[in-house]
């Protein structure tokens, strides 16, 4: 363990260090995040971009007393270092071991939870409050990169921050990217001041200068003034101030000393919010990174160069080729994840058909329908978590009014590593209670693409829900072709058991039917593809010759497919037993996918025990595997 | 049918009036909507605040190929009157009549349907970027509140306009109200724009002096420049034209004359998108509602004054009051709806721990969930549709972290004129995928009471939702007390039939079960009281007297409570047989609760027929009554 890092077990050793070997401590802590995100991946860039900013937040302020909220959470690993991590840093993101993100349960310094974008104004406003409301006295300090602060929630906090007057620091770590470069109004006015924070270190030299003239004190305050009545046209400044916020900066993000001089004047206020604007470079310190942040992003571990399968995201992307080639009133949306999402050869394709409209998953959905409306077929691409937060606009702006938007949900089921926030195992139950809305899910790559274009072209609005990760490595039709509405698909027959599966549940049942095939028991095995409408034919077909179902699904039991097998068999008066598998009603930590899904019983072993255990008479001359 | 409104069949009438009889037309347009909401009811003051709008808009643009979007819709009645919908205005809100908000297959003039806030701006960049992809021409124009602007969803659509640099008009319809007064930062902002109309009339004058003088073109333009040099510091001016928009305004929202200049001048811009800053009276025109906006926000049909119970939304305030006066750290947060939510008299008594954050529902979660996690014990009061817009924030902020915030849902289930935007009909399912949070409906006032007390002590995450109207008349009981969580009531006992119901069905299952009796049919009658836990207890007990359930609730069937008890009983193993009754797979329209229910039998006659339906061997010596 390296000297200094070694001897911080807390924010009080940090403290300890003297000013002059912070940039030593840095350095560590920019090491030990490399080292370890090579092992266990992470998100690499963010946390290098916020080391200096982790060091002055815990030297300026006493953490767990004051509250540090980091937004997202990307950039928390230096804090997570310095905050009695340091021992199971190795252990991030691996089943068992810290997570990726701040969590409350965690440590009694990660002050909230995070995941999804532009939460941390709205919960460190609601802490200052609820200090306030008690009489308490503590400083409530958000992190904001400047990709979270174009979320709408963000506005939405930072402008009841202003209207409560709330004493309250957000810090905005501008580093002009989200994932992917940030995009907005609001971000070209940011770019203006990091521009300005060029000019800055000018100025001081001048003030420096002025003021050591005899009288120079009130001259330099005068042209202060001056420069401010001017340039207030072109600095956030104003917008800050206007919406209420005292303005501090842009302060130097990398520079220990200028953050933390800026920190102690920022904890004086007590009357207003706050908010210091830090330039920071993402992937800081680390040349790779630096050179190019959205690559290092998030990083997977190294790994030994096994081929694998090309990825779901990037059969999403290539189909989106195919089809915008054809067709040019296909448009596609991302909300600042065109990396995540695989775009970029599309984005170059076709510019003007991509659009990436920033962290914005209300806004991304309500767009499109606002395409849609005019002629334009949009793919909204999502990651199946992101999209919980457009809930109320699939329901009312695309499927109440029947637009047909198409939903792309990447990460789609168990996601792995990023955890909690990250796992894509509510939308099957999200999306099916919308009216209107067709809610599939490909059995393998071959499958997205055909859904995808059945999508663009069935005139509803539909949801394509596909896994994280490669696909099966299947043979890609070389002709995109529409997959009719609401069937599923035959993969395999047997009398004693019937298993219907969606999405990546379906190769996995696949596997189970051939090991149970060994143990003498005849499973059918058919990819339902459609969550909704459900195929009532195929089922009602299935139970004349078995009496015996199972669905299997990457989601949650309540509401989802297996649930709506459930019921449509009830509603038919179909008599057969019905097992469902799926995850229960809790958080899925995180752990790889494999892990995860041994542990949920998601995977061939899993399911074949399920079987048995709900059907043990298709074990009785198998006792012994109903044990293991 | 008044003389000038009268002659308006579209638009292209609306043109041949002269202008100076526009401001008797704007006259018979308010009556007309005065008239009509006296007998239907319907949001009056918004509608009355927008009359001269609505008149140049249709002036000036040419609907439906220019698209206007009404963001909410509240303030579309002229709007409809001017577009071929003055011979059914007055079956606005009534059952088979024409809708309180904009809906597309009402009409091509209600370019995109609306009913939340915060969504035309980015529902018009999709339209007006689907345009500019198919290379056609027409304008768009977004007119969206002051209130509604706070909304995190708007802020994303204006951030990507600017963005895309898109040509778009926005209407930013400013009347310092949402339903009660705006509040926010960005309000304080428009404010002092409010204040500078009135200082404008004097600038014009002044324009007119100079301008009149020799070289005074000259003059004038260089004040102008020196006075926005200035007065840049304090305007919203800068706040737009910062953010990329073309910023015109405050321009008198009542004087058609200016509006129609300013529309044709707005009209021009196609480089960008322009904000139009209109300043509007809300109510105006009708002295009580300009006296008191926020009573005639919305009004109901004049009624005879039959005496009701009080309305559940009361019985929540007047509990608030109880608990709060015990315990200091009880807060609620209001997200801009105060008077709906019954506020007003908490609001008095304990102004600082009542926080109305605006249009801001995801924020408002996250701001509880910031509270609780500090001691308070925030009870987030929105109503069960505007709710679906926190999904992402109720699962990660509050239910992953175990946040004891409680959830009061007012106006769940079916809750009648207001339409498909307002029904609460998808909660239960929604707020039952989440794990860990406690999901409860009371079957009337006093269960209630006891509920939300539950609720603020319990030290979980749970909803309580109840529904729109007067609760049934029961005597509250005077001591709060902290029910068993999962536990339901049995309210009849019988063996022929177990009824399960929640919320406001639980009193028409008992009636059903009357009229049952009636016939001969025993039936049990359960308030479940909690759709999550389920009471597996008590459904195991049931089952040994009786082999048919049924299940009522006002919510979607799919995933919600019937789901829920199917499930737990599947999981069981109990062999009884199940039926549910619910809302089907549809949007449900507007109606009277009364018409509503009984057309998805969701009235007494509507169990009892399901349940001789379901299971007709209750009435072999009733079969007359099953053909009814």
């Amino acid at each position: 363990m390296p000297r200094l890092l070694g001897s911080i077990d807390s924010p009080a050793d940090l403290k300890k260090i003297p000013v002059a070997e912070l940039s030593e401590l840095a350095e560590e802590i920019r090491q030990e995040i490399i080292d370890t995100t090579q092992l266990t991946g992470g998100h690499l860039a963010s946390s290098l971009g916020a080391v200096e900013l982790s060091i002055a937040l815990h030297r300026v302020f006493d953490s767990p007393r004051d509250k540090i909220i980091w937004d997202v959470g990307h950039q928390s690993y230096a804090h997570k270092l310095l905050t009695g991590r340091r021992e199971l840093f190795r252990t991030l993101r691996q089943m068992g071991g810290i997570s990726g993100f701040p969590v409350r349960d965690e440590s009694p310094h990660d002050a909230f939870g995070a995941g999804h974008a532009s939460t941390s104004v709205s919960a460190a406003l609601g802490m200052a409050a609820a200090r306030d409301l008690k009489n308490e006295n503590y400083h409530v300090i958000a992190v904001i990169g400047d990709g979270s602060i174009t979320g709408g929630m963000a506005f939405e906090g930072l402008n009841n921050s202003a209207h409560l007057g709330a004493r309250l620091i957000v810090i905005l770590n501008d580093n002009g990217m989200s994932i992917s470069p940030t995009v907005g109004g609001l971000s070209k006015l940011l770019s203006q001041a990091r521009f300005d924070h060029r000019l800055h270190h000018a100025a001081e030299r001048g003030k420096r200068i002025v003021t050591s003239l005899p009288g120079g004190k009130t001259l330099w305050d005068f042209a202060r003034r001056l420069k401010s009545g001017v340039r207030g046209l072109v600095l956030p400044t104003v917008l800050w101030e206007e919406l209420g916020f005292a303005y501090m900066g842009p302060v130097d993000g990398h520079d220990t000393a200028e953050l933390e001089a800026a920190l102690t004047r920022a904890r004086m206020y007590t009357r207003r919010p706050v908010l210091l604007h830090a330039v920071t470079t993402k992937g800081k310190g680390y040349k790779p990174a630096e050179d190019d942040a959205i690559c290092f992003h998030g990083i997977s571990p190294k790994q030994s160069a096994v081929k694998v399968s090309p990825s779901y995201s990037q059969v999403f992307a290539e189909t989106m080729l195919k089809i915008m080639r054809d067709d040019p009133d296909v448009a596609v949306i991302t909300a600042a994840m065109p990396e995540g999402n695989c775009l970029g050869e599309v984005q170059q394709a076709f510019a003007s058909r991509v659009f990436d409209v920033g962290i914005c998953e209300q806004h991304a959905v309500t767009f499109a329908a606002g395409l849609a409306a005019q002629g334009i077929r949009p793919v909204v691409a999502i990651y199946s978590t992101f999209l919980q937060r457009s809930l109320d606009q699939i329901l009312h702006d695309v499927a109440l009014q029947k637009l047909p938007v198409v939903f792309a949900l990447d990460r789609g089921g168990i996601v792995g590593d990023d955890g909690k926030t990250h796992q894509g195992i509510f939308d099957l139950s999200y999306l099916s209670l919308i009216p209107n809305l067709i809610v599939s899910a490909p059995k393998d790559e071959n499958d997205l693409q055909h859904l995808l274009y059945t999508a663009v072209y069935g005139g509803s609005p539909m949801a394509v829900r596909y896994p994280r990760g490669p696909g099966l490595g299947v043979r890609l039709d070389g002709e995109l072709r529409r997959l009719p509405i609401g069937q599923g698909e035959m993969l395999r027959l047997g009398c004693d058991l019937a298993i219907l599966a969606v999405g990546s549940a379906v190769e996995t049942a696949l596997e189970a039917a051939g090991e149970m095939a060994a143990m003498g028991v005849k499973a059918a095995v058919v990819n339902m593809r459609f969550i909704k409408p459900i195929d009532g034919e195929l089922i009602a077909q299935l139970s004349r010759n078995t009496a015996r179902f199972l669905t299997v699904e990457e989601n949650v039991l309540c509401g989802g497919f297996g649930s709506a097998v459930t019921a449509h068999m009830r509603q038919k008066g179909i008599e057969a037993k019905i097992h469902t598998i799926g995850i229960p009603d809790e958080f899925v930590p995180h752990g790889t996918q494999r892990e995860l899904r041994a542990r949920y019983g998601l995977d061939s072993l899993g399911i074949v025990r399920a079987a048995l255990v709900a059907y043990p008479e298709l074990a009785l001359t198998r006792d012994d595997l109903v044990k293991t």
